[in-house]
Parts: C-alpha cells; structure tokens; sequence
C-alpha cells in the first residue's frame, strides 16, 4: 500500500505492507486525511517522529476483530491519543495526558496518510449519513476548537478575541459565535481576515486594536509576537487561552501574567461527539477552508503547499 | 526630614521636605519599613521609578483632616495601590488594576522609607495591640501570600509545591499549610531549606524531584529557572502560580502549557485584613524571617545587604 513517510527528517510517498489489526483495533480504508500544523512541525523535526505522518482522517473500517463486528463497513473519524488505560492520570483524566500515551501519526503509533491505518476501536466515532466526507474529515480540529467553549463554561467571558484567522483560529472563532460569545477576529493583514468576515464574523488588524480591551484572547496564531499581542490586549484579571505553541526561540516578557493577574489556559484536545454532533447542524462552511486536494502519493507536495502563508486546509486522498 | 531617594539609578538618603496630607489622606509617622524584592528590581530600573522608595510598613497618624479625626494616633499598615476610583475597573475589580494607579513607591506615589509619608485613609487598617510592629511590618507580603489561598479556593487541589524558600515563597507555603494543604518547599540548595524546615514544613532540592508530581506549584523563584522547574514539576492539568516575574531575557519553552493543559495563574495583592487577622493568631514566627535593621539613613547599606542571596527580610527604622 501506499503511504507518506517522514524518516530523518526527509518526506517520500512509498509502498510499504498493509498493518494488521491486533485485537481490540480496527484497520481501516481511508477516505481522506486533512493536513495540520502539527504534521509541518514534525517535518521540521519536533517531537523526533520516525513513521506514517497524519492523524486527521475520515475511512471506512474493514477488517476487525470478533466481538467488534458491528464497526465493519462503518465510516469512522477517531480521536487521535491512545492511553494506557492503566495510570492514574488515564483513569482521572482520560488518555490525553496519560504519560505513556501513544498519539496518531505524533507519537509512537503509524499515522493515516496511508491506505489503511489501524485505531482502537474504543477510539472510533460513526459518521452520520448526512456528514460528507469533506466536513468529517475536519472533526478532530473542531473538536479541539470546542474544547475552547467547554474551557470557558466554568467563568464569566463578554467579548473574546481569536489570534490567528488561520484553519484552527477561524473554527475557534466559529464555535464560540455559535455559542452566542461576542468575538472578534484578529490578524495581521486584511487579506488573512477575507474568510472570517465571509463567515460573518467581526474582523480587525491586530496592530489597531488598543491595549487591554478583551476579557478573553484566544492565541492561535503559532507565533511569538501573537502570544505576546495576547499578553498587550487582554485586560487585568483576564483570560488568555493558548491554543497553540511556538517554538521557544526568543524571550517573551511574562509580567503581566502577574502584574494584570491574568489566568492562562492551556487547550488541546476535544470531544469528537460534540464535534460530530455540532456538523449535523451544518452551521460551519467547512469547504471554504480547503485550499487544494492533493492523491496520498503527492504527500510531499502537499505538505509544501499546506506550509504557505495564508493557505488553510489541504486534503490527501487515496 | 530623612527619606531614602532613587534618582536616576542610584540611591540616596537625604533631607527633603515634609509632606502636606491633602483631604482624604493622613500624614504617616514610619514606625518600621521592610525592603521587599521589588524595591531592588526598582534600583536596577525596573519601571522608571524616580523618588522615596518603599512600600512595606507600619507607622502612626500623625495628622489627618477633620472628616478622619478617628485614624490620628493610630498604629496602621497599609494597601499600596492607590486607583482612581472613578473607572470601571477601579469599580469591578478595585484599585489594584487601575489602568490609572499610582502604587506606593513603585508608581507615581513617594514611599515609605522617610519619617513622614502620605496615604489615602481608605488604604489604611489599624493594627490591633497584640501585634507588634515587627510583625505588622509583615502584613503587605503576608496579603501577598495570603491572595494565594484565596486563588486556589475554587480548584481541587491537593499537593502544591512552592518553589523559592525566600521571605514571600516561605509565607506562601506556611499560610498554605496553615489552610490544610499538603506543602513542600523546594528550593536549590541544603542552606536555603534549613529555615523551612526550622517552620515544620516539609522540604526537598528541586533537582531531586521527578517530573510531573504536583497538582499546583506556585513559583516564587523569581528567576527563569525557577519556572522552567515549575513546568517540568507540575503534572497535567495542574495549577501553576505565578508570583514573581523575571526580566525576560531568555527564551522559556511554554509548550507544556498547551500540551498538558496547565492553568497558570498570575497572583500579586491580597488583603490586608485577612492578613491582620492572622497575625493575632501568632501561628507565623516572622521574627526569623528577620536577618537585619538598618537605620533609614544607612538605607543605601541595606539595599545593598538585602540584595544578597539568602537574605531574606531587612528592615528600616527612622
């Protein structure tokens, strides 16, 4: 079969043998795989994966074993972090912090940018007949765009603002419109922010915006000045939610975390179900993030594409 | 009268002219001063303060306008920040955010190290009989550390690691065992942990202790080591209190805050009767946080003797 290989730090499309299911898994046939931020910042080296790239997939199960039967033939998304089931932290907190964890296409588990790929079953969520493929396949990031909204459930948010009008910046945007929060998204040049306002959201340049006016920032920027024009605009006793990391290459001045009393939040992974339950509502125009489809063998290329500025969503099909 | 002055980056005590209280505020004999941390990141040039420096003290009311009769001859210490009263944050969260506020010898308000200063009677609190001064010249880092607890009132937190067994780390950690939690001081060498250990906490070397072990860790380090000990500590999840800064010169990794999910939060002022209250319960031996006095006018020799490593409270008599 075919599959997209990273390997000392070099990508190749190239055939390799089918996996095999082991109990409690199931090999699955897929349909299409979405290209992330992750996958360029594992090309680039982070987190020193050697294997399958991609964990942003939608397929169809074909072979599983005995006592899961009831998944074959079905078509499946799967959250991506596979815990031990053991510790203490999978028992309390679920797989997603487990230390021994392996995560899909990240750490220590062959990813979906192949024909078939492998999950646990206890990972699989059914796709609804009235989900596309082209919208399915965008449930793990918007899973983790609703984990923003469940994060903010517990305290008392106005108006927020969303750093980065990037794939995963416009759909934390989207979620947190739809759940009636007062947004704004933010960017650096009027062209990053076409597609936002498309989406009817409320749009501004970063650099225009004055210090400490929003209750809460959403950095999704993946960058250091982003983070650090969360920091200028949030007001005192603020809530800064940090959605994606930078590498760690310049200082960034962290006094106001006290001086202003902010709280910062970390936020990753989300709820597939609500996911998948918020894409039957069918309030996401998730075609308008795909930029270009690329066929499994031209990974490489589309990976170099996907890591241009302004481009959004870049899909790979079998 | 006596003050000690910062102009232009050295450190003076000279003869300057007594303060008038305006309506509103008393005139302040200084009883006893503390030399806080802030105090010497002041000198180096931390925020441009130009004038009498200090803001830990305890003094008497020695003149103040008719409407305040009641506050003359009373022993006080007293809050720091000094709003406008008038804005909206000043009204929902109070002065400390004041995007307006001058801060007691650290913004745009001469200090306490002088025989006479001035304060808002709103600012003051009377000092009960049974606390001495050399307690009650304790109240500003004991609200400070005090802020803490009442952060962490609303999480489930069980064991907390406080990081840095200077003054503040210190009361952070006792006022944290006085409230019930399960405390360790960690700090880098066997010397600094004598004194913890001295208060019956538990201690550790922060070298020693393995990754990933503690629900909530309050950095009072105030060094970028300190914190980059606090991410590596702090397990999944957990509850990062920040309580000291550091000049932002070197690059810190904050990945884990987005990977493990950490809330950091930022913790400065606390109250200043909650900390009286304490104070009469005489459970804090503040007297060995004590490692000299200095007379106002050798103010110079004690920023210098407080600035060394190890010490921890100096303080300054008129």
């Amino acid at each position: 079969m075919q599959a997209v290989v990273l390997k000392n730090g070099a990508l190749h499309c190239q055939d390799i043998a089918k996996p095999l299911a082991a109990a409690g898994e199931a090999l699955i046939h897929l349909r299409l795989a979405g290209i992330c931020a992750t996958d360029l910042e594992l090309v680039k080296g982070y987190a020193g994966f050697t294997g399958v790239l991609g964990h942003e997939f939608v397929g169809e199960v074909v072979a599983v074993d005995k006592p899961h039967q009831h998944w074959l033939h079905q078509r499946v998304v799967g959250s991506i972090n596979l815990g031990c089931r053991q510790c203490l932290v999978c028992l309390n907190d679920g797989p997603e912090h487990c230390p021994n964890r392996k995560v899909l296409g990240i750490r220590g588990q062959q990813g979906v940018f192949a024909d078939y790929f492998t999950l646990p079953v206890t990972n699989l969520y059914a796709v609804p007949d009235s989900i596309t493929d082209e919208t399915a396949v965008f449930a793990e990031p918007l899973a983790a765009a609703l984990r923003v909204v469940k994060q903010l459930q517990a305290v008392s948010v106005a108006n927020i603002a969303v750093i980065g009008p990037g794939r995963l910046g416009l759909l934390i945007a989207k979620v947190l419109a739809v759940a009636g929060y007062q947004v704004q998204v933010l960017g650096r040049s009027a062209k990053s922010l076409v597609l936002p306002k498309q989406w009817q959201l409320n749009t501004d340049l970063i650099d225009k915006v004055a210090d400490n006016q929003f209750d809460c920032v959403v950095d999704a920027s993946g960058q250091a000045d982003g983070f650090r024009q969360a920091l200028r605009i949030i007001r005192p006793r603020g809530i800064l939610i940090l959605k994606s990391t930078f590498a760690a290459a310049e200082p960034v001045d962290l006094s106001k975390i006290v001086v202003a009393e902010l709280q910062v939040m970390g936020s990753r992974c989300g709820s597939f179900a609500d996911a998948l339950a918020l894409m039957t509502q069918q309030v996401i125009p998730f075609e308008t993030l795909i930029d270009a489809r690329y066929a499994l063998c031209d990974g490489e290329a589309a990976l170099a594409f996907a890591s241009r500025p302004g481009v959004r969503k870049v899909l790979l099909r079998p």
